[in-house]
Protein backbone atom coordinates (compact mmCIF):
# COMPACT_ATOMS: atom_id res chain seq x y z
CA UNK A 1 0.00 0.00 0.00
CA UNK A 2 1.33 3.39 -1.02
CA UNK A 3 1.72 6.68 1.02
CA UNK A 4 -1.58 8.09 -1.06
CA UNK A 5 -3.83 4.84 -0.67
CA UNK A 6 -2.72 5.01 3.46
CA UNK A 7 -3.91 8.42 3.55
CA UNK A 8 -7.17 7.83 1.56
CA UNK A 9 -8.18 4.93 4.26
CA UNK A 10 -7.18 6.90 7.29
CA UNK A 11 -10.06 9.30 5.89
CA UNK A 12 -12.59 6.93 5.09
CA UNK A 13 -12.25 4.96 8.34
CA UNK A 14 -12.19 8.27 10.04
CA UNK A 15 -9.67 6.52 12.18
CA UNK A 16 -5.63 5.98 12.66
CA UNK A 17 -5.88 3.06 14.69
CA UNK A 18 -4.14 0.31 14.77
CA UNK A 19 -4.69 -2.84 16.54
CA UNK A 20 -1.83 -5.17 18.06
CA UNK A 21 -2.27 -8.90 17.19
CA UNK A 22 -0.33 -10.02 19.94
CA UNK A 23 -2.15 -12.96 20.81
CA UNK A 24 -0.66 -14.54 23.54
CA UNK A 25 -2.40 -18.36 23.88
CA UNK A 26 -2.58 -17.88 27.26
CA UNK A 27 -4.79 -14.66 27.40
CA UNK A 28 -7.64 -16.36 24.69
CA UNK A 29 -11.19 -16.72 25.85
CA UNK A 30 -11.39 -20.63 27.29
CA UNK A 31 -14.51 -21.31 24.75
CA UNK A 32 -12.26 -20.80 21.99
CA UNK A 33 -9.27 -23.00 23.45
CA UNK A 34 -11.31 -26.42 21.84
CA UNK A 35 -11.23 -24.99 18.13
CA UNK A 36 -8.47 -26.50 16.05
CA UNK A 37 -6.40 -23.60 15.90
CA UNK A 38 -7.62 -21.04 18.79
CA UNK A 39 -5.29 -18.14 18.08
CA UNK A 40 -6.02 -17.70 14.43
CA UNK A 41 -10.12 -17.95 15.63
CA UNK A 42 -9.46 -15.17 17.81
CA UNK A 43 -7.64 -12.81 15.48
CA UNK A 44 -10.25 -13.75 12.95
CA UNK A 45 -13.13 -12.91 15.50
CA UNK A 46 -11.08 -9.81 16.42
CA UNK A 47 -10.86 -8.89 13.38
CA UNK A 48 -14.73 -9.24 11.71
CA UNK A 49 -15.55 -6.96 15.05
CA UNK A 50 -12.32 -4.35 14.29
CA UNK A 51 -11.96 -4.05 10.75
CA UNK A 52 -14.83 -1.06 10.31
CA UNK A 53 -12.93 1.26 13.07
CA UNK A 54 -9.31 -0.05 12.10
CA UNK A 55 -6.89 1.08 9.88
CA UNK A 56 -4.12 -1.49 10.34
CA UNK A 57 -3.03 -4.37 11.94
CA UNK A 58 0.19 -5.33 13.48
CA UNK A 59 0.50 -9.27 14.88
CA UNK A 60 3.76 -8.87 16.78
CA UNK A 61 5.69 -11.85 15.75
CA UNK A 62 6.79 -12.93 19.12
CA UNK A 63 3.38 -14.31 20.40
CA UNK A 64 3.84 -16.43 17.11
CA UNK A 65 7.02 -17.59 16.81
CA UNK A 66 7.10 -18.68 21.13
CA UNK A 67 4.50 -21.18 19.63
CA UNK A 68 7.20 -22.81 17.00
CA UNK A 69 5.65 -24.11 14.02
CA UNK A 70 2.07 -23.94 14.88
CA UNK A 71 1.86 -20.71 15.94
CA UNK A 72 3.14 -19.91 12.63
CA UNK A 73 0.83 -21.68 10.81
CA UNK A 74 -1.57 -19.65 13.43
CA UNK A 75 -0.56 -16.56 11.65
CA UNK A 76 0.01 -17.70 7.96
CA UNK A 77 -4.06 -17.95 8.59
CA UNK A 78 -4.24 -15.06 10.16
CA UNK A 79 -2.40 -13.20 6.93
CA UNK A 80 -4.73 -15.24 4.30
CA UNK A 81 -7.58 -13.93 6.03
CA UNK A 82 -6.24 -10.33 6.40
CA UNK A 83 -5.70 -10.79 2.57
CA UNK A 84 -9.33 -10.53 2.34
CA UNK A 85 -9.85 -7.12 3.14
CA UNK A 86 -6.54 -6.02 1.14
CA UNK A 87 -7.64 -2.62 0.15
CA UNK A 88 -9.29 -1.86 3.86
CA UNK A 89 -6.47 -2.01 6.65
CA UNK A 90 -2.46 -1.67 6.41
CA UNK A 91 -0.59 -4.91 7.98
CA UNK A 92 2.58 -4.36 9.87
CA UNK A 93 4.70 -7.21 11.41
CA UNK A 94 6.37 -5.86 13.95
CA UNK A 95 9.27 -8.26 14.09
CA UNK A 96 11.78 -5.38 15.14
CA UNK A 97 14.39 -7.12 12.39
CA UNK A 98 17.47 -5.54 11.17
CA UNK A 99 20.90 -7.94 10.15
CA UNK A 100 24.04 -6.59 8.08
CA UNK A 101 22.74 -6.20 4.29
CA UNK A 102 22.24 -9.29 2.48
CA UNK A 103 21.04 -10.99 5.20
CA UNK A 104 17.95 -8.02 5.76
CA UNK A 105 17.51 -8.56 2.00
CA UNK A 106 16.14 -12.70 3.26
CA UNK A 107 14.40 -10.25 6.17
CA UNK A 108 12.28 -8.59 3.83
CA UNK A 109 11.85 -11.88 1.61
CA UNK A 110 10.23 -13.38 4.93
CA UNK A 111 7.89 -10.27 5.36
CA UNK A 112 6.87 -8.82 1.71
CA UNK A 113 7.63 -11.40 -0.70
CA UNK A 114 4.60 -14.09 -0.63
CA UNK A 115 6.16 -16.52 -3.25
CA UNK A 116 8.84 -17.08 -1.09
CA UNK A 117 8.08 -16.97 2.50
CA UNK A 118 3.73 -16.79 1.92
CA UNK A 119 3.62 -13.65 3.64
CA UNK A 120 2.50 -10.20 2.27
CA UNK A 121 2.99 -7.35 4.84
CA UNK A 122 2.76 -3.82 3.84
CA UNK A 123 5.19 -3.06 6.57
CA UNK A 124 7.83 -4.54 8.99
CA UNK A 125 9.39 -2.75 11.93
CA UNK A 126 13.23 -2.57 12.22
CA UNK A 127 15.34 -2.12 14.62
CA UNK A 128 18.46 0.86 13.99
CA UNK A 129 20.82 -0.33 15.86
CA UNK A 130 23.24 -1.93 12.50
CA UNK A 131 22.00 1.25 10.40
CA UNK A 132 21.87 1.98 6.51
CA UNK A 133 22.69 -1.35 4.83
CA UNK A 134 20.43 -3.53 7.99
CA UNK A 135 17.55 -1.04 6.88
CA UNK A 136 17.61 -0.33 2.81
CA UNK A 137 17.25 -3.75 1.70
CA UNK A 138 13.49 -3.18 3.27
CA UNK A 139 12.86 -0.22 1.14
CA UNK A 140 13.86 -1.40 -2.73
CA UNK A 141 10.48 -2.93 -2.24
CA UNK A 142 7.41 -1.25 -3.81
CA UNK A 143 4.44 -0.14 -1.82
CA UNK A 144 6.39 -1.60 1.25
CA UNK A 145 7.31 0.34 4.46
CA UNK A 146 9.96 0.15 6.96
CA UNK A 147 8.70 1.14 10.68
CA UNK A 148 11.85 1.82 12.93
CA UNK A 149 12.16 1.74 15.87
CA UNK A 150 12.96 5.30 17.55
CA UNK A 151 12.05 6.32 20.65
CA UNK A 152 9.72 3.34 22.15
CA UNK A 153 7.56 3.35 24.54
CA UNK A 154 9.19 0.84 27.45
CA UNK A 155 11.72 1.40 30.43
CA UNK A 156 14.16 0.51 28.74
CA UNK A 157 14.26 3.31 26.36
CA UNK A 158 16.05 5.77 28.82
CA UNK A 159 19.27 3.13 28.71
CA UNK A 160 20.77 4.11 25.20
CA UNK A 161 17.86 5.95 22.81
CA UNK A 162 18.41 9.36 24.91
CA UNK A 163 22.38 8.72 24.85
CA UNK A 164 23.93 12.50 24.14
CA UNK A 165 26.41 14.08 21.90
CA UNK A 166 28.25 16.96 22.64
CA UNK A 167 25.90 18.80 20.83
CA UNK A 168 23.15 17.41 22.86
CA UNK A 169 21.41 15.50 20.02
CA UNK A 170 20.27 12.12 21.31
CA UNK A 171 20.55 8.79 19.90
CA UNK A 172 16.94 8.55 19.01
CA UNK A 173 16.86 11.97 17.23
CA UNK A 174 20.45 10.96 15.18
CA UNK A 175 18.27 8.06 13.86
CA UNK A 176 15.46 10.28 12.44
CA UNK A 177 18.09 13.03 10.88
CA UNK A 178 20.17 10.15 9.51
CA UNK A 179 17.55 7.71 8.27
CA UNK A 180 15.19 9.95 6.87
CA UNK A 181 17.61 10.25 3.94
CA UNK A 182 17.91 6.19 3.12
CA UNK A 183 14.14 6.59 2.47
CA UNK A 184 11.62 8.75 2.19
CA UNK A 185 8.55 9.74 3.54
CA UNK A 186 6.53 7.22 0.86
CA UNK A 187 8.11 4.01 2.96
CA UNK A 188 9.62 4.94 6.34
CA UNK A 189 7.77 5.41 8.99
CA UNK A 190 8.97 5.57 13.04
CA UNK A 191 7.90 4.25 16.05
CA UNK A 192 7.28 6.67 18.49
CA UNK A 193 5.85 5.69 22.22
CA UNK A 194 3.16 7.33 23.33
CA UNK A 195 4.30 7.90 26.99
CA UNK A 196 6.13 10.92 26.17
CA UNK A 197 3.56 12.65 23.91
CA UNK A 198 5.11 16.07 24.71
CA UNK A 199 8.28 14.45 22.80
CA UNK A 200 6.47 14.34 19.78
CA UNK A 201 6.93 17.93 19.00
CA UNK A 202 10.50 17.24 18.87
CA UNK A 203 10.01 14.70 16.24
CA UNK A 204 7.80 16.61 14.11
CA UNK A 205 10.55 19.43 13.87
CA UNK A 206 12.46 16.86 12.59
CA UNK A 207 10.44 15.07 10.26
CA UNK A 208 7.45 16.66 9.29
CA UNK A 209 6.25 14.69 7.28
CA UNK A 210 6.77 10.75 7.84
CA UNK A 211 4.15 8.85 9.69
CA UNK A 212 4.63 7.76 13.19
CA UNK A 213 3.82 4.58 14.90
CA UNK A 214 2.52 5.33 18.12
CA UNK A 215 2.48 2.92 20.85
CA UNK A 216 1.57 3.13 24.59
CA UNK A 217 -1.94 4.78 24.26
CA UNK A 218 -4.41 2.51 26.52
CA UNK A 219 -2.59 0.04 28.54
CA UNK A 220 0.50 1.36 28.61
CA UNK A 221 -1.00 5.02 29.69
CA UNK A 222 -0.32 7.50 27.03
CA UNK A 223 -3.03 9.89 26.17
CA UNK A 224 -4.40 9.84 22.35
CA UNK A 225 -5.47 13.70 22.68
CA UNK A 226 -1.62 14.71 23.39
CA UNK A 227 -0.47 12.49 20.54
CA UNK A 228 -2.85 14.50 18.17
CA UNK A 229 -1.47 17.36 19.47
CA UNK A 230 2.00 17.26 19.47
CA UNK A 231 2.29 14.51 17.02
CA UNK A 232 -0.27 14.67 13.94
CA UNK A 233 0.77 16.61 10.74
CA UNK A 234 -1.65 17.78 7.61
CA UNK A 235 -1.80 14.41 6.54
CA UNK A 236 -2.56 12.77 10.09
CA UNK A 237 0.53 11.67 9.61
CA UNK A 238 -0.12 8.95 12.87
CA UNK A 239 -0.48 4.99 13.18
CA UNK A 240 -1.99 5.00 17.09
CA UNK A 241 -1.86 1.62 18.46
CA UNK A 242 -3.67 -0.54 20.78
CA UNK A 243 -3.20 -4.07 21.48
CA UNK A 244 -4.51 -5.74 25.08
CA UNK A 245 -6.91 -2.75 25.39
CA UNK A 246 -8.91 -3.66 23.00
CA UNK A 247 -8.37 -7.65 21.90
CA UNK A 248 -8.19 -8.83 25.59
CA UNK A 249 -10.97 -6.18 26.92
CA UNK A 250 -12.54 -8.92 28.17
CA UNK A 251 -11.77 -12.77 28.42
CA UNK A 252 -15.08 -14.51 28.22
CA UNK A 253 -17.49 -14.86 25.47
CA UNK A 254 -17.96 -11.75 24.86
CA UNK A 255 -14.49 -10.89 23.66
CA UNK A 256 -15.07 -9.72 20.53
CA UNK A 257 -18.14 -7.30 21.44
CA UNK A 258 -15.92 -5.69 23.80
CA UNK A 259 -13.10 -5.30 21.23
CA UNK A 260 -15.49 -3.69 18.70
CA UNK A 261 -16.51 -1.50 21.99
CA UNK A 262 -13.29 -0.24 22.67
CA UNK A 263 -12.24 0.35 19.20
CA UNK A 264 -15.19 1.82 18.13
CA UNK A 265 -14.73 4.60 21.27
CA UNK A 266 -11.22 4.77 19.74
CA UNK A 267 -12.51 5.25 16.25
CA UNK A 268 -14.82 8.07 18.11
CA UNK A 269 -12.35 10.15 19.80
CA UNK A 270 -9.96 9.84 16.29
CA UNK A 271 -12.42 11.23 14.06
CA UNK A 272 -13.18 14.23 16.58
CA UNK A 273 -9.43 14.79 16.99
CA UNK A 274 -9.39 15.02 12.97
CA UNK A 275 -12.44 16.50 12.48
CA UNK A 276 -10.48 19.07 14.75
CA UNK A 277 -7.36 19.38 12.81
CA UNK A 278 -9.57 20.02 9.36
CA UNK A 279 -8.54 16.83 7.82
CA UNK A 280 -11.54 15.57 7.33
CA UNK B 1 25.14 -24.86 28.25
CA UNK B 2 26.84 -22.75 30.77
CA UNK B 3 30.58 -21.57 30.87
CA UNK B 4 32.24 -23.78 32.49
CA UNK B 5 30.57 -26.57 29.92
CA UNK B 6 31.58 -24.39 26.96
CA UNK B 7 35.18 -23.82 28.08
CA UNK B 8 35.76 -27.35 28.48
CA UNK B 9 34.30 -27.77 25.08
CA UNK B 10 36.91 -25.15 23.52
CA UNK B 11 39.67 -26.47 25.19
CA UNK B 12 38.61 -30.60 24.18
CA UNK B 13 38.37 -29.41 20.36
CA UNK B 14 41.19 -27.18 20.51
CA UNK B 15 39.28 -24.53 18.54
CA UNK B 16 36.82 -21.77 19.26
CA UNK B 17 35.10 -21.98 15.94
CA UNK B 18 31.46 -20.75 15.09
CA UNK B 19 30.00 -22.11 12.01
CA UNK B 20 27.39 -20.09 10.47
CA UNK B 21 24.71 -21.87 9.24
CA UNK B 22 23.35 -19.34 6.55
CA UNK B 23 22.21 -21.83 4.00
CA UNK B 24 20.71 -19.34 1.57
CA UNK B 25 18.96 -22.00 -0.75
CA UNK B 26 19.72 -20.21 -4.21
CA UNK B 27 23.44 -21.05 -3.00
CA UNK B 28 23.03 -24.88 -2.15
CA UNK B 29 24.64 -27.27 -4.63
CA UNK B 30 22.63 -28.51 -7.32
CA UNK B 31 22.76 -32.13 -6.57
CA UNK B 32 20.99 -31.78 -3.32
CA UNK B 33 17.95 -29.63 -4.97
CA UNK B 34 15.85 -32.78 -5.70
CA UNK B 35 15.91 -34.08 -1.93
CA UNK B 36 12.89 -33.54 -0.15
CA UNK B 37 14.11 -30.75 2.13
CA UNK B 38 17.60 -29.74 0.69
CA UNK B 39 18.51 -26.91 3.54
CA UNK B 40 18.26 -29.21 5.87
CA UNK B 41 19.99 -32.39 3.97
CA UNK B 42 22.91 -29.18 3.62
CA UNK B 43 23.04 -28.76 7.01
CA UNK B 44 23.07 -32.35 7.81
CA UNK B 45 26.46 -32.75 5.42
CA UNK B 46 27.84 -29.49 6.55
CA UNK B 47 27.47 -30.62 10.44
CA UNK B 48 28.86 -34.18 9.78
CA UNK B 49 31.50 -33.05 8.11
CA UNK B 50 32.29 -29.82 10.76
CA UNK B 51 31.61 -31.04 14.22
CA UNK B 52 35.09 -32.38 15.29
CA UNK B 53 36.19 -28.87 14.57
CA UNK B 54 33.55 -26.97 15.64
CA UNK B 55 32.30 -25.21 18.94
CA UNK B 56 29.40 -23.83 18.12
CA UNK B 57 26.47 -23.44 14.99
CA UNK B 58 24.73 -20.30 14.11
CA UNK B 59 21.98 -20.50 11.87
CA UNK B 60 20.67 -16.99 10.78
CA UNK B 61 17.24 -17.17 10.99
CA UNK B 62 16.39 -14.78 7.98
CA UNK B 63 17.61 -17.38 5.92
CA UNK B 64 15.04 -19.69 6.95
CA UNK B 65 12.10 -16.94 7.56
CA UNK B 66 12.42 -16.23 3.86
CA UNK B 67 10.87 -19.14 2.86
CA UNK B 68 8.19 -19.03 5.12
CA UNK B 69 6.62 -22.60 6.80
CA UNK B 70 9.25 -24.67 4.78
CA UNK B 71 12.15 -22.65 6.06
CA UNK B 72 11.16 -22.84 9.44
CA UNK B 73 10.79 -27.04 8.70
CA UNK B 74 14.39 -26.96 7.68
CA UNK B 75 16.00 -25.00 11.00
CA UNK B 76 13.80 -27.48 13.10
CA UNK B 77 15.12 -30.53 11.85
CA UNK B 78 18.73 -28.92 11.69
CA UNK B 79 18.51 -28.27 15.25
CA UNK B 80 16.62 -31.93 16.27
CA UNK B 81 19.45 -33.15 14.33
CA UNK B 82 22.26 -31.00 16.24
CA UNK B 83 20.71 -31.85 19.50
CA UNK B 84 22.16 -35.42 18.92
CA UNK B 85 25.12 -33.45 19.44
CA UNK B 86 24.07 -31.68 22.68
CA UNK B 87 26.97 -31.93 25.09
CA UNK B 88 29.53 -31.78 21.69
CA UNK B 89 28.47 -28.31 20.71
CA UNK B 90 27.06 -24.90 21.49
CA UNK B 91 24.10 -23.36 19.73
CA UNK B 92 22.99 -20.07 18.78
CA UNK B 93 20.24 -18.39 17.34
CA UNK B 94 21.10 -15.34 14.74
CA UNK B 95 17.74 -13.69 15.27
CA UNK B 96 18.53 -10.08 16.85
CA UNK B 97 15.41 -10.33 18.45
CA UNK B 98 14.68 -7.36 21.43
CA UNK B 99 11.10 -6.39 22.05
CA UNK B 100 9.21 -4.59 25.12
CA UNK B 101 9.68 -6.39 28.29
CA UNK B 102 6.49 -8.88 28.16
CA UNK B 103 7.52 -9.59 24.22
CA UNK B 104 10.95 -10.02 24.85
CA UNK B 105 9.70 -13.24 27.62
CA UNK B 106 7.89 -14.86 24.02
CA UNK B 107 10.80 -14.53 22.15
CA UNK B 108 13.06 -16.21 24.77
CA UNK B 109 9.66 -19.19 24.64
CA UNK B 110 10.59 -19.52 21.25
CA UNK B 111 14.49 -19.60 20.99
CA UNK B 112 14.55 -21.75 24.48
CA UNK B 113 11.77 -23.51 25.53
CA UNK B 114 11.56 -26.73 23.64
CA UNK B 115 8.13 -27.80 24.98
CA UNK B 116 6.27 -24.21 23.81
CA UNK B 117 8.43 -23.94 20.25
CA UNK B 118 10.19 -26.86 19.51
CA UNK B 119 13.61 -24.82 19.96
CA UNK B 120 16.40 -25.74 22.36
CA UNK B 121 18.90 -23.37 21.60
CA UNK B 122 21.49 -22.58 23.97
CA UNK B 123 22.00 -19.21 22.63
CA UNK B 124 20.24 -15.67 20.85
CA UNK B 125 21.44 -12.73 19.29
CA UNK B 126 19.63 -9.81 20.73
CA UNK B 127 20.00 -6.04 19.37
CA UNK B 128 20.38 -3.48 22.59
CA UNK B 129 18.29 -0.59 21.25
CA UNK B 130 15.48 -0.96 23.68
CA UNK B 131 17.32 -1.43 26.93
CA UNK B 132 17.49 -3.42 29.65
CA UNK B 133 14.47 -5.07 29.82
CA UNK B 134 14.01 -6.19 26.09
CA UNK B 135 17.31 -8.24 27.31
CA UNK B 136 16.80 -9.18 30.64
CA UNK B 137 13.84 -11.78 29.84
CA UNK B 138 16.30 -13.89 28.15
CA UNK B 139 18.42 -14.16 31.32
CA UNK B 140 16.25 -15.36 33.71
CA UNK B 141 16.84 -19.02 31.40
CA UNK B 142 19.03 -20.95 33.48
CA UNK B 143 22.21 -21.89 31.32
CA UNK B 144 21.14 -20.10 28.24
CA UNK B 145 22.85 -16.84 26.84
CA UNK B 146 22.04 -13.58 25.37
CA UNK B 147 24.62 -12.37 22.64
CA UNK B 148 23.94 -8.90 22.68
CA UNK B 149 24.93 -6.95 19.45
CA UNK B 150 27.72 -4.19 20.73
CA UNK B 151 30.39 -3.59 17.82
CA UNK B 152 28.93 -5.13 13.94
CA UNK B 153 31.08 -6.20 11.39
CA UNK B 154 29.15 -4.12 8.95
CA UNK B 155 29.41 -0.84 7.39
CA UNK B 156 26.01 0.83 8.93
CA UNK B 157 27.53 0.01 12.15
CA UNK B 158 29.46 3.62 11.87
CA UNK B 159 25.83 5.25 11.48
CA UNK B 160 24.97 5.11 14.98
CA UNK B 161 27.33 2.46 17.41
CA UNK B 162 30.12 4.90 17.29
CA UNK B 163 27.95 7.86 18.15
CA UNK B 164 29.77 9.58 21.11
CA UNK B 165 29.07 11.79 24.12
CA UNK B 166 30.46 14.47 25.52
CA UNK B 167 32.92 12.45 27.32
CA UNK B 168 34.12 10.79 24.10
CA UNK B 169 32.04 7.46 24.99
CA UNK B 170 30.53 5.89 22.32
CA UNK B 171 27.27 4.14 22.01
CA UNK B 172 28.60 0.37 21.54
CA UNK B 173 30.96 1.22 24.53
CA UNK B 174 27.98 2.48 26.81
CA UNK B 175 26.10 -1.16 25.63
CA UNK B 176 28.86 -2.80 26.99
CA UNK B 177 29.24 -0.79 30.24
CA UNK B 178 25.88 -0.74 30.74
CA UNK B 179 24.61 -4.18 30.01
CA UNK B 180 27.03 -6.20 31.60
CA UNK B 181 25.35 -5.56 35.02
CA UNK B 182 21.90 -7.37 33.99
CA UNK B 183 23.56 -10.46 33.42
CA UNK B 184 26.98 -11.48 34.36
CA UNK B 185 30.09 -13.43 32.31
CA UNK B 186 27.85 -16.73 32.42
CA UNK B 187 25.17 -15.42 30.88
CA UNK B 188 26.18 -12.54 28.13
CA UNK B 189 28.09 -12.73 25.15
CA UNK B 190 28.73 -9.46 22.77
CA UNK B 191 28.60 -9.78 19.06
CA UNK B 192 32.50 -7.07 18.21
CA UNK B 193 33.37 -7.59 15.19
CA UNK B 194 36.23 -8.68 13.45
CA UNK B 195 36.73 -6.20 11.03
CA UNK B 196 38.13 -3.26 13.28
CA UNK B 197 40.37 -6.27 15.36
CA UNK B 198 42.38 -2.84 17.34
CA UNK B 199 38.91 -1.87 18.74
CA UNK B 200 38.82 -5.36 20.53
CA UNK B 201 41.40 -4.00 22.89
CA UNK B 202 39.67 -1.60 23.90
CA UNK B 203 36.69 -3.71 24.30
CA UNK B 204 38.88 -6.03 26.75
CA UNK B 205 39.26 -3.03 28.74
CA UNK B 206 35.71 -2.75 29.57
CA UNK B 207 34.79 -6.65 29.72
CA UNK B 208 37.61 -8.24 30.29
CA UNK B 209 36.08 -11.80 31.04
CA UNK B 210 32.97 -12.03 28.99
CA UNK B 211 33.12 -14.07 25.86
CA UNK B 212 32.59 -12.49 22.17
CA UNK B 213 31.20 -13.66 19.31
CA UNK B 214 33.56 -12.39 16.24
CA UNK B 215 31.82 -12.42 12.82
CA UNK B 216 33.63 -10.78 10.50
CA UNK B 217 36.89 -13.61 9.67
CA UNK B 218 36.86 -14.74 6.58
CA UNK B 219 34.51 -13.53 3.39
CA UNK B 220 34.17 -10.29 5.28
CA UNK B 221 38.22 -9.66 5.63
CA UNK B 222 39.19 -10.21 9.40
CA UNK B 223 42.19 -11.45 10.62
CA UNK B 224 42.19 -14.57 12.68
CA UNK B 225 45.26 -13.91 14.61
CA UNK B 226 44.74 -10.23 15.57
CA UNK B 227 41.56 -11.11 16.69
CA UNK B 228 43.31 -13.70 19.50
CA UNK B 229 46.09 -10.93 19.80
CA UNK B 230 43.40 -8.53 20.65
CA UNK B 231 40.55 -10.54 22.17
CA UNK B 232 42.00 -13.45 23.57
CA UNK B 233 41.61 -13.80 27.18
CA UNK B 234 42.43 -16.54 29.81
CA UNK B 235 39.65 -19.05 29.21
CA UNK B 236 40.17 -18.32 25.03
CA UNK B 237 36.53 -16.14 25.57
CA UNK B 238 36.68 -16.03 21.60
CA UNK B 239 33.88 -17.64 19.41
CA UNK B 240 34.96 -16.81 15.97
CA UNK B 241 32.37 -16.97 13.10
CA UNK B 242 32.68 -18.15 9.90
CA UNK B 243 29.43 -18.52 7.42
CA UNK B 244 30.41 -18.38 3.65
CA UNK B 245 33.93 -19.28 3.67
CA UNK B 246 32.94 -22.49 5.19
CA UNK B 247 29.34 -23.52 3.91
CA UNK B 248 30.03 -22.54 0.28
CA UNK B 249 33.72 -23.32 0.10
CA UNK B 250 32.25 -25.52 -2.90
CA UNK B 251 29.26 -25.31 -4.67
CA UNK B 252 29.96 -28.93 -5.96
CA UNK B 253 29.75 -32.57 -4.68
CA UNK B 254 32.36 -31.94 -3.26
CA UNK B 255 30.87 -28.79 -0.58
CA UNK B 256 31.04 -31.23 2.12
CA UNK B 257 35.02 -32.33 1.83
CA UNK B 258 35.58 -28.88 1.28
CA UNK B 259 34.11 -27.61 4.29
CA UNK B 260 35.87 -29.91 6.39
CA UNK B 261 38.98 -28.98 5.03
CA UNK B 262 38.14 -25.09 5.81
CA UNK B 263 37.12 -26.04 9.30
CA UNK B 264 40.46 -28.17 9.89
CA UNK B 265 42.64 -25.26 8.64
CA UNK B 266 40.77 -22.70 10.58
CA UNK B 267 40.69 -25.45 13.75
CA UNK B 268 44.44 -25.71 13.65
CA UNK B 269 45.01 -22.06 13.70
CA UNK B 270 43.12 -21.99 16.59
CA UNK B 271 45.06 -24.56 18.32
CA UNK B 272 48.34 -22.84 17.42
CA UNK B 273 46.37 -19.70 18.92
CA UNK B 274 45.05 -20.81 22.05
CA UNK B 275 48.51 -22.65 22.72
CA UNK B 276 50.77 -19.21 22.33
CA UNK B 277 48.48 -17.74 24.91
CA UNK B 278 48.62 -21.13 27.03
CA UNK B 279 45.36 -21.86 27.16
CA UNK B 280 46.14 -25.55 26.28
Amino acid sequence: MNREQLIGLIKQKRSFLCVGLDSDIDKIPAHLMGSDDPVFEFNRRIIDATIDFTVAYKPNLAFYESRGLKGMQSLHKTMEYLAKFQDKCFTIADAKRGDIGNTSTQYARAFFDKDASGFNFDAVTVAPYMGEDSVSPFLSFENKWVVLLALTSNKGAFDFQLFENQQGEKLYSKVLQTSQHWGNSGNIMYVIGATRAEMLAEVRKLIPDHFLLVPGVGAQGGSLSEVARYGMNKDCGLLVNASRSIIFASKGEDFADLAKKEAGEMQLEMEKLMKAQGII
